[in-house]
């Protein structure tokens, strides 16, 4: 895993002062660094009836819709409050630096639907917290929380108590 | 392609009374159609020295993400103003319905450089061919625009003139 997080960028005081933002971009643009982060997040849920990945936007849009096309199933969306077009159903949630809101299709899932729901970095919890919360109200099986990097001492583990969770890369601050 | 297109849900009258949104989540979240979807994409791109998918935010990224894990190579993240923590070069650009501005780091493509495009929907063109020439303003080749869907009426193809253009699926409205 050294070599993977070495291609993760570290950017002091974004966005704002005292973050240090952990930039995917520089593992994403590398060819055999994102086949591989890929592939371990994937492989871990092949032939365990997971149906679909969830991605949450926007960078978890790159994670979901790549491991579950390596997986072989579809990828559902959660976005910003407003970007889906049909029926939605909502959640609202605690930023590490703000409020937000979460949107997802009211017919995305069934229930008993098993899924898994991806993202980039796993930082407090509170966005993936709320999309698992909003998941489970629409009756589906969230079978993982699966993210590329985590920030251990955010503690966003804790938020998702009772809830499995996996993080590629770990980083201390 | 007509299993395809029926897969892809019409939406009247979103986000303005007028427009016929395509909505593509219902093709995502298929396992068959998305898979399929994604190889006609990027089959077309396999051993011709293509050395990244550039993905425009946000749907752009499912797009671009899975084309680029498929292919072997890597992503290349185009954002709207101020979610890329490096320094950025940007590009303004009006939307079928609005203005907007969209950044890439300034480090992410190098001169020469030989990159696909991918995004959903070509509708108007204007997103797509700022992203060209900001594409093109850092020395990179634009091999192919690779869109899911076309609005054929919109005429997104006359701006993006003297590139190669490639979408899987056509809408007349």
């Amino acid at each position: 895993m050294k070599a993977l997080k070495k291609r993760i960028r570290n950017i002091p005081d974004f966005p704002i002062k005292g973050i240090q933002f952990k930039d995917i971009t520089t593992l994403l643009s590398d060819p055999a660094s994102y086949q591989r982060a890929i592939d371990l997040m994937a492989h871990r849920h092949f032939q365990k009836g997971v149906e679909a990945v969830v991605g949450i936007e926007a960078r978890g849009f790159v994670m979901g819709a790549a491991m579950a096309y390596k997986l072989g199933i579809g990828v559902i969306l959660v976005r910003k409050a407003g970007k889906l077009p049909h029926k939605t159903v909502a959640a609202e949630y605690t930023l590490e630096y703000g409020k937000d809101r979460l949107e997802i299709h009211e017919d995305a899932v069934r229930p008993g639907m098993k899924v898994v729901v991806a993202d980039d970095v796993l930082a407090t919890g509170g966005t993936v917290s709320a999309v698992v919360d909003l998941l489970k109200r629409q009756g589906a099986v969230v079978v993982e929380c699966c993210f590329l990097a985590e920030l251990t001492d955010l503690r966003g583990r804790e938020k998702l108590k009772g809830q499995k969770v996996f993080s590629l890369l770990k980083f201390r601050d």
